[in-house]
């Protein structure tokens, strides 16, 4: 079976993983270690686990369970000392308390989700994610970030604090990969986080296995203010070292207008700027029927088709 | 297979639900809901739920998964909004909160820990135990009861309030059972909590199975101060409507004097007082070696043997 790793962290990673589980691929998800908001941030500060939120995204996204065990993992608590933690975020840090060890409670909880492949914390260090902006005040972590309007104004430098060792079967995983997957997910908050632990542009500059970036559906205002995919591209290249890509999958169908007047205030379209062989473009939206638009929270309405992405992605494995 | 109810709640029931787990027979605990302290009585105020901790503890003492996972439930975090709470009592609830029912969500968690037999709650409505004393104060919650150093003075009445409606599964293994095992367990705030819910005397009175008490090793000073094994019969027999016991089991195993030494500020051994051919005695005291002493917390020192307990029980189900 090919070996494919993907390369993210938050809900972006979750279309890739959900999308190509129905494949007979070899999969591995390899998870940025830098959010620290919400449930993730309180369970950081309180208990001294590393962060669990994108890990239990990772492992909800390959998992065969039943409805139920998946429903369950994502189950929010609402009231009182327990409000707003998620219950697989719990159950990932007792893990990590019980087993003294994360990424063996990532293991074990794999196990008991039946997830199909394998879920990888990039580091297993506890780091925080800061960002320099140009006007020199400092961002102090990923939510800090994410938060931010003026990420676009330019910024100095971004950095994990203190700057961690990879871990090893992270690099491992990509150095034998046939195909890495970058993305789609937050530029600044889940893929870069990635590149800048110690050792995973050097794994990537290695691998002979072929590299695939999927670029995001939309941009973020304040963050990536009109970005096209020349500049998410230039980003990435700026921490990898290179232009490793073999291969970039775009999506070039347009939502209804009326939903990109819902999104104005938040960004708009990634467009493809590059006159480049390697672009694949193709339609990649979720669907927009009624029924769905109730159940979603505006952010997630123009979302990526996790069965779409993966045909798409398949096929250009099948052609690189 | 032998259809054997155990009947209690609490850590009392612990012991005998590990012990029996080892013998071949159709095992069903049925669990006291009365219990609201701690991090049981935080999740019921909290969030609504029904109490999770009796049956937590008979889930693990049946559960054949792996040391992990047992450890797992039984985890406490330490820090923070979540200090207290038990993993194995947040992994109830969340399920209650999924499913919709606290019986589903047993059973639900009875599979994840691959439990011998089966867990059922006495009733499934929500209710608090209540107790008025002699001299008409109130104690409102089994905290409360438990708690309570005036007991022994005497009391005027104990009831759950509202009165409920039995879990008709509970009342139909009861009818069902060939042997229903009472005890051993708090007696007004585990074994009583249970004959408090309507229907439950009546099914054991109907019951064509054989009954037997296991009674405790330790009075509980303030609560059944001096109490003889006679006096913990007329009690449950108070509550019941009619002796109905056809074995009576009791263990006539001296601990060490330094350690009824300690334990003298908390109550005295339980002794028999019956001529009964229906008594039996029995050395049932757990490992007392300094490995464990280290290991325990001083209320445990002096407890049941689950090995030495289900051998007993085993014995009198072959002589009934």
């Amino acid at each position: 079976m090919k070996r494919v790793v993907v390369i993210g962290g938050g809900t972006g990673n979750f279309a890739v993983l959900r999308g190509l589980k129905k494949f007979p691929l070899s999969l591995s998800a390899i998870v940025s270690m830098a959010d620290d908001g919400g449930s993730t941030g309180i369970l950081r500060d309180e208990l001294g686990v590393l962060p669990p939120g994108d890990v239990r995204q990772c492992l909800v996204a390959l998992s065969e369970s039943s409805v139920l065990m998946r429903s369950l993992v994502n189950y929010r608590f609402e009231n009182g000392g327990l409000g707003g933690h998620s219950f697989g975020n719990l159950f990932l840090s007792a893990l990590e308390k019980v087993t003294g060890s994360f990424e063996k409670a990532v293991e074990e909880m794999g196990k008991i989700l039946l997830i199909k492949g394998k879920v990888i914390p990039v580091t297993t260090h506890q780091v925080r994610l800061k960002m320099i902006l140009n006007n020199r005040s400092v961002l102090e972590g990923e939510k800090e970030i994410y938060l931010s309007q003026e990420i676009d104004q330019g910024y100095h430098n971004i950095y994990l604090e203190p700057f961690p060792e990879a871990n090893p079967h992270a690099l491992e995983e990509i150095k034998n990969a046939d195909y890495v997957i970058l993305g789609p997910g937050g530029l600044h908050t889940s893929l870069i986080p990635n590149l800048l632990v110690e050792g995973v542009s050097d794994a990537l500059l290695e691998s002979k296995g072929k590299k695939i970036f999927a670029a995001n559906l939309m941009n973020r205002k304040g963050q990536t203010t009109g970005f096209k995919l020349s500049d998410y591209l230039k980003e990435l290249v700026k921490f990898i070292g290179d232009d490793i890509f073999d291969a970039i999958l775009i999506n070039n169908q347009s939502p209804p207008e009326e939903l990109l007047d819902v999104y104005s205030e938040e960004g708009t379209l990634v467009e493809n700027d590059l006159d480049d062989q390697r672009v694949i473009q193709a339609p990649l939206l979720g669907d927009l029927s009624e029924g769905h638009k109730k159940d979603l929270i505006k952010r997630n309405l123009i979302r990526h088709d996790p069965d779409k992405l993966a045909t798409e992605l398949m096929k250009i494995v099948g052609d690189l």
